[in-house]
This record gives structure tokens, C-alpha cells and sequence, in this order.
């Protein structure tokens, strides 16, 4: 799947299909024309470059049925939980699919992905999302309640986002391997302190509380300046690792 | 290589020879202790965690022979310009070889990373510290000035942290793949706004010029609020990516 892009909008095009999906319909490309990255497309509505696909695109051209994790956030949020290749990770709830879109981009064909949601509809969006860019052999759809599920399998990293993680983390630690990170991701506040009291008292050490702002910036000769459009608050971050019982004496 | 850690401080521990380093000095581990990633570790000095490595600990525990790229920048940038498995990456200067670290990681053993330094002591550091956590068998240092020495190579990525971008921008283009994103690093707006109208002169995408801080939060019962040391500026990035000379028309 190629991502085709200008500075106002964002399509899709299909190799195998020979299609363009823009948002509302679909163009067909003639069988004589090849896209490949960096190619520069002209047509009626204007000028595209042809991109490889990447996870900070994802959000630009799924089907939303949730706010997404916004890609600064999904980028840090991935390196700081030391997701990589061969990476056996949880996340609920599925959302549209963006953070999901970052892991299985992470984690490669020897990872595994548990995506956890009580709302059918998320799901399907999500899969839907994902099965354009990814093969989806090695995620697994799970429709339950994190917070009371009884989840199989041992995963090397869980990721929250739901209303209150705290009432999921008491459930979902006994599937994290020991040094393995919980991350969860709350607008407010008062969800980031309730999250953190909680995970202390699971004896997790919380490493990072932090929130990421992204400003934009309009760059012209002589007039560059911060855009308008600036992402000034998404969600609280927090890090925690999760220890072993026993302490060693050294 | 393991990651000690607390509230203040971060060691490093080398399973291979047994020892920590606490930055000036080294404590043995006695043969019959084993450390593994989520332990508990009690000594003197504290009480610590085991953690797997993971690039944004680089920064903590490395010798710094320049400012380092944070690692919320540096995740975004990995994750913006679409490097992965298998991606053949140039990058210039050395610093102390942070985004050499997420850009290894990220790429595996299956990528290729060139690093460039006019500076022999950068690339001597940056081998350093990247030979406690890589086995750099596709590291390649290089030293020379990435504005004028002919490179050879054909990348799919190329960054440049380097104080004048705009002039390297024309010597490099020529080794990256079309569709490939060059990614600049740079404190000052007017070194990003020189830079943006380069690559537009070359014909690149100009993709988005942003700028990330960080907040981070102290977390306590009934009295959490930013902390008072967040990174209210780092650097701006600009992310571009290479065209194709002729269009296609549509």
C-alpha cells in the first residue's frame, strides 16, 4: 500500500487493486501506469507524491471511531516500553487501530498482538484499518472487559487506553513478564494519579509520568512561525515496570 | 546488558563481566548472583530495578560528548521517517550516538547504519558507548564532512543533526531512494527555515516542520502537577522527503 500526500490531503493507493481511495470514492488507475515512492502524481484535484506506507500515516487515512493516539505519542510510547521485533504485546481497547498500527509495525512477522476490547464495533473498525496495511496472521482480537477478563498468554508489554486503567492493572500484571513496562495513556490528571497510586501498590516501579506536546511549525522565507494548529494537549503518559517479589541483596 | 535504575539515578550491569557501572566506578557481582530484568536490587547506595535496555536509557547511562537528541524527539523521527527492519540509514554527525542507538535498534541486523563525523573523538565516542549495547558488525563510521566527501550508497533514510543542514542537503539527496525522507535536527528557527528552502529548491516534499516538548508530571496523591524540569525546547525537525523528477499524469 502506497500513501499518496500534498500539503492538504492524504489518499491511499491500492497496488494490487489499482485503486485510489480518496475518503469518499475511489479512482482506478489504468493498468500502463506504475506508482512508486517519490513518484509525483498530477491529477484534476492536484499534485500527490507517492510515499511508502508508515504508522504516522495511518491516522490520516483509517475509518475513526475513536480519537487516536497521535503519532508523537505512539512513537515514544513504543522506544520507552522497549517494544521491537519478536515484541508479545497487550493493548486494550482497540480504538481505531492507530497504536495497534504501531506495534505490529514494531514487532514484525515474530511478535504477537493481543488487542483487547469489550465493544465488537471497535473491533471491526480496527481490523478493517489494520487489515490494509498489515497480514494480520499475528493479531488477535480479543472481545472482553480488560479489567475483569481472565486474558491467556505472557506479554512483554501491555499498553492501556481506556477510561480507568486503574481498575485493569491489578488484572492484566500477571500476564507481564517481570521488567516488562505497563504504559497507559489518560487524558486527565486525576486518571494519571488514580493509575499511578494503583500501580504502586502493585509494587510496579513507575519510571515516567510525562505529557508530549507537538507544535507545528509554518516555515515560509522570512515569516516562519509556529502554525495555529498545534496539538497543545493529547494524554498523560505513564511508564511502569513491573518488579519481582523477592529483592536480592547485594 | 542490563539497566539499574531508581527515582535518581541509572547504572548499567554486564551480565558478560559482571559488572555495574555507577559512572566513575565499578561493584563486582559476587558469581552466585544472577540479575534479571525486573529484580530488585539492594545495596548501599539504594535500592534498584533491572530493566532490559531499550534506546531512551542510552542517553542516561552513555558518555556525553555533545548534547544528545531527547528520546521523544528521537522516536518520532525514527517512527516519521519510516525506518524499520532492514533499512539502510545514513546519518551525520556522530554526537554521542543516541539516534545512532534507536536508528540500530530499530533497523536490526538485517539494516545497514553509516554514521559520518568531521570529527574523529565524536566517532570514537559514539563507538564507545554504542559497543556496550550493539555488536556493530553493520555500523559503519566514517569520517569525513558530510557537506562535500562523496558518499557512496544508496539510503532509504538520511539525518542530519549537523549546524548547517542546508548545506549538506544537495550532497546527499543523490544517495537516497526516491520516496526516502530526509530528517533534520536543528535548535535554531532560522537554521530550519534555511533548510526547508533548500530542500524545496530540490524539489523535496517538505512533509512537516514540528517542534515536541516534553512535560513531565510529578505524580502524588492530592498534589500532582508538572514538574518544574520539562524540556521546553530541543530542537525543530523538519522531515522531507525525495521526489522523482518526471510526474505521471492521471
Amino acid at each position: 500500500m502506497i500513501i499518496l500526500k500534498n500539503e492538504e490531503k492524504t489518499f491511499t493507493y491500492s497496488e494490487k487493486e489499482r485503486k485510489i481511495g480518496t475518503g469518499n470514492s475511489a479512482v482506478t488507475v489504468p493498468p500502463n501506469l506504475i506508482v512508486s515512492p517519490g513518484d509525483v502524481i498530477s491529477t484534476k484535484s492536484g499534485v500527490y507524491t507517492a510515499l511508502h506506507f508508515q504508522p504516522p500515516e495511518f491516522g490520516n487515512v483509517c475509518r475513526r471511531n475513536a480519537q487516536i493516539i497521535q503519532p508523537h505519542d505512539a512513537s515514544y510510547m513504543i522506544f520507552r516500553s522497549g517494544v521491537r521485533t519478536g515484541s508479545v504485546v497487550l493493548e486494550a481497547g482497540a480504538g481505531s487501530g492507530s497504536l495497534s498500527s504501531f506495534i505490529l509495525w514494531s514487532i514484525g512477522s515474530s511478535g504477537k498482538l493481543v488487542t483487547v476490547d469489550n465493544n465488537e464495533n471497535n473491533l471491526a473498525a480496527t481490523k478493517e484499518n489494520l487489515s490494509n496495511f498489515y497480514d494480520l496472521s499475528n493479531w488477535f482480537p480479543m472481545l472482553g472487559d480488560v479489567r475483569t477478563e481472565k486474558i491467556e498468554g505472557r506479554f512483554d508489554a501491555i499498553f492501556l487506553d481506556i477510561p480507568d486503567p486503574w481498575n485493569a492493572v491489578s488484572n492484566v500484571i500477571e500476564n507481564l513478564k517481570p521488567g516488562g513496562f505497563v504504559t497507559t495513556y489518560s487524558p486527565n490528571f486525576n486518571q494519571m494519579e488514580k493509575t499511578v497510586i494503583e500501580m504502586k501498590k502493585l509494587g510496579m516501579l513507575v519510571m515516567e509520568n510525562t505529557e508530549l506536546i507537538r507544535r507545528n511549525m509554518l516555515v515560509r522565507e522570512g515569516s516562519t512561525r509556529p502554525d495555529h494548529n498545534s496539538l497543545w494537549h493529547t494524554a498523560f503518559i505513564t511508564f511502569a515496570v513491573k518488579r519481582s517479589s523477592s529483592p536480592l541483596k547485594l
